[in-house]
């Protein structure tokens, strides 16, 4: 395989290539691009071997964690789901120029408002070498020129990927880049690269969101951040309220929108505390607590929160209780410190169920179900470049369509303003 | 008329109002939104006499240009337009809460994509007073608080309109805020109260949208930046190109979709140039060309462009005009200098027109029309917030749909993820 651009030359260099190349791919059509899709495909699935050998390389590093270990790890199947992500990716209708809208003015004028590219995609990124593929065909679907940083612990694995994504035939020179993991300096070029990169979408966590959102001179889209929280209100199911949330804490606790905190209303605290402290700590969840389930609790393991508790996100098998006085209260806590990801109320009362749904100020906010459902699989959208929280551009999971921007087309006959 | 929070108190204290202002504000039902804005129109009205004894006091400044004085300037014509524009976004309809999608998964989770408040909305601006009306009625009608940075050169005016918007009955507290003018730290402060302020839309020259981007830690939508081309193809209609171009740059050269620069394709330039150069000057337009429209243009007056002339938006009196060796040349040249407002191709031949549209990278790209059309009431939108030239969240005129975000709602029965 020939060494490309993606491993030699400055990150500025990187940067104005990919620049260059953002409009050769938005030529690409849609043929073309599925064409390059499932060659990328092919070409992960045949390299298994060297993929697996770079990964042996990342994993003998000596300061991983087991955690860490496990998002970094590669194997046969997994190389497999790449592949099939790729694979699946090809199949989601092409969103570069659909026409959103169309329409004539009395003056003549028609309008058309149609998706186009957004140009070069910066993506930062940690551990996970799958959300090298994921992102490069994701951006690449859309038309898209993409530059990636990822974790200096994948960075074997993260190459030879970009490696071998490419090296497929079709891809345009530029369009693929990936930027030296070994250093900070990539990243602060990258984060004010203005008038070369177009949006920067960081995918990690919470210190690394604070640096590019702090930092960045360019447009980002923030997502990851988790820290999300179950009300069971007074007229909850408690059976129900069981099963949502030790699914939502316990299911898969190292992922954004895992529960990290429960709220408990105070006409049901004294029985319903007690009850879940316990399946909790069965569950060998942690569990800390406020001083009113410190008190309902009495006897059983848990530990007073602090106030830096709230607002924190555990990312592992830990939550903290709160009892609160009404719904208002429980939402108004939430508004204060969620990261406005995902937020679940458990109630059979419809009236509240509706004022926790539309006033909670989150990207997705549940009524009977388990916060883990914020995924753009879980949601229909087919494949996910993340999880907004923020609100401008897109919020909550977020695929292909977010990945361009709008332009209008006008066609006239010679008008002008008058 | 009594004092209010928005001429006392710190940038800080401010900021704090309207965030907790902002859930308040989510609350108005559009009843009560639109029964504000018909009495802040009255308000208007009715203090037409303080409004236009504030304004004096702004404009026997000293340091004002003209341009700046008309800008500035007040009289009772202009008190009743604006009373007028936040009666017409009375009469809007509502985009909070509206559906935009709504669909239920296999496993029974009931989703709804809706539109929702953005909370905060951050207004850095100059000059011009009506900005402050404008804003305030499109910000309040999408349910959102608004915290307005206008210029020091409209103190007095600015003050009086927030006074008097800010004292009609239903008005939350804090729900509008006026930053003092008279310092930059209160742009600093706003431009980084991240928590506080959701988004902050710039409106003004370059200068202000670059400090805003270059130093802004929230998300920005930019606005305004104007560097616009008109390209005469070589299939191009020579009267029409003519009226094209003279409207685009004369019509009201001071504005963001005015034509800057001209490009003229080199089979028609012997021809076209002269031509086109008389007209201007007759105009009374300054023109600069590159060395063959100076040589074409032999005993006009045309100054030779420098570089800097191809990133200049001149706001005035003044275009710029280059000979392109082709359509490819064109879009290339546009895409490398344009700001990405409005573009304009004029020819009679789609192929080249539909070339033109689809990879010149702007918000509004026209065929056979002026560029002076990008504008949200010649768009058919109603009001308009600004133009925006950034890829994210929105692209080219804006109004009130894009002063919201979205939110999921998702309704289940207890479903937990396996």
């Amino acid at each position: 395989m020939a060494t490309s651009i993606i491993t030699t030359g400055s990150t500025r260099g990187k940067l104005l290539a990919a620049s260059s190349a953002a409009p050769r791919l938005a030529r690409l059509s849609t043929a073309e691009k599925n064409g390059i899709l499932l060659l990328m495909a092919d070409a992960l699935e045949s390299n298994t071997a060297s993929i697996l050998r770079a990964n042996e390389a990342d994993l003998k590093s000596s300061e991983l964690s087991s955690a860490m270990r496990d998002r970094l790890l590669l194997n046969p199947e997994r190389v497999a789901q790449m592949a099939q992500g790729v694979r699946d990716v090809a199949g989601l209708p092409d969103p570069a120029y659909e026409t959103l809208a169309e329409w004539t003015r009395p003056n003549g004028l028609r309008i058309r408002k149609i998706r186009v590219p957004l140009g070069v995609v910066g993506v930062i990124y940690e551990s996970r070498p799958n959300v090298t593929v994921d992102s490069v065909a994701l951006t690449l679907k859309a038309g898209n020129a993409i530059v990636l940083r990822g974790g200096k612990e994948a960075v074997h694995s993260n190459r030879q990927l970009a490696e071998i994504l490419t090296s497929v035939r079709g891809v345009p020179v530029g369009a693929i880049a990936l930027l030296d993991s070994s250093t900070r300096d990539s990243v602060k070029q990258l984060i004010k690269a203005r008038g070369l990169v177009d949006v920067l979408i960081p995918r990690g966590g919470q210190a690394l969101i604070d640096q590019v959102t702090q930092n960045a001179t360019i447009p980002v889209i923030e997502t990851g951040a988790g820290n999300c929280h179950i009300f069971v209100d007074e007229f909850a199911d408690f059976e129900m309220a069981d099963c949502i949330v030790l699914n939502a804490k316990t299911q898969r606790p190292s992922v954004c929108n895992a529960a990290e905190k429960l709220l408990v209303h105070e006409r049901i605290a004294a029985e319903y505390i007690p009850r879940i402290v316990r399946k909790l700590c069965g569950a060998g969840v942690e569990v800390r607590g406020d001083s009113r389930t410190c008190r309902l609790a009495a006897g059983m393991r848990v530990t007073p929160a602090q106030p830096s508790d709230w607002d924190e996100e555990y990312l592992g098998l830990c939550i903290a209780l709160r009892v609160v006085p009404d719904l208002q209260e429980a939402i108004a806590h939430i508004n204060r410190h969620s990261t406005r990801n995902s937020e679940s109320i458990v109630t059979r009362d419809e009236a509240d169920a509706r004022e926790f749904l539309r006033f909670v100020d989150s990207a997705a906010v549940y009524w009977n179900a388990s916060t883990r459902f914020t995924d753009g699989a879980e949601f229909g959208f087919g494949a996910e470049m993340g999880i907004s929280t923020q609100k401008l551009h897109c919020r909550g999971p977020f695929g292909l369509a977010e990945l361009t921007s709008t332009k209008y087309e006008v066609v006239g006959s010679g008008q002008v303003r008058s």
